[in-house]
């Protein structure tokens, strides 16, 4: 998992039912320090997030199609938590 | 998923019967701003997008094999879903 | 696998039961010379992992599932070992 | 998929039966309008490519087991189409 | 597959059993031409290599758990053959 900001959000026109009713949120990926690093997510959300949380993003097939409980299911990425607090050792 | 513009097709001789009858697109990555990324994909189309078409790209093997219907199949990158609208967060 | 470095500690809130007791570390992925690459993961914790320590990471879902005992389940990275010793050639 | 160049073959020794009688080619990434990109796979052949083919390269482990009709087998890149023609939209 | 160079060896204490009695090879990346990368990978020896060895590994868990003949197993990356010839075409 990477830890990111979700930055806005994606609609479109799809053929595939596992879309129906699910947002999809772009997500920055950020280092553990709060930066930017230029890459980024379209993620389904699967814990109510949005724009400005910051969030636990998994990128692996199987992990979102269970996340979603639909499988088989053409998705990768999911966000699956929200950040409560992160420490970095000094 | 990430977001992608159709820039192009490619034709070519292949062995196996996954790829008669598809088309092969050409997709750059962007950024959600829009802007190029360098990367790109050849991916089998699912949506009927042509060139100029701002998409969704999923890339998992997974994935694409249930969105062509065969499994087995040799393909990993497909276009899934046309997109209407991007809104980022000021 | 990759050697990192457990750098912290993430708390966040999550739907899915695998992330319960479960203790996530942030890790700096190291070369195996020691420095920074400027990637990390945040990695479920296999073997009492430490602030400070060198471990090793698997980065691949099905290994992850195995590790925690639980399939399915979405997670991806993992702590597999702690680092006793590297020999690199002069 | 992405597009490559045949740039050249190799030799090893292997355990594995599934490199048994196969040739493995060196494939240079290229992008859609032909530059180099520094990436390279070593990959089992599948189409009779020859050095200074341009050929598209699926790298994924379920599509190349599938290719070479074992599964398991430890392969990962696979040539799976000879390029015809690419026609990127000026 | 990629070509590497066994630059070193790692010893880390694991739960995990199928890292009893096997030998974990810090492999440099290599480029065709045998120009470093900046990338390595931990990988376990399934031929016998040792440092300065010229090899190809390749980095995907399906392969690697059948390398091992270990399924579930959490690896991901093995050493799978010892190049003989690397010819690139001039």
């Amino acid at each position: 998992m990477h830890i990111g900001k979700v930055s806005g959000t994606v609609v479109a026109t799809f053929k595939d039912k596992v879309f129906e009713g699910k947002k999809l949120l772009i997500v920055d990926r950020l280092t553990p320090e709060g930066e930017p690093t230029g890459h980024y997510w379209i993620a389904v959300d699967d814990v109510q997030a949005g724009v400005g949380d910051t969030v636990l993003v998994i990128d692996e097939g199987n992990s979102a199609r269970q996340v979603v409980g639909m499988d088989p299911a053409p998705i990768r990425a999911v966000v699956v938590g929200i950040v409560d607090e992160i420490d970095i050792a000094a």
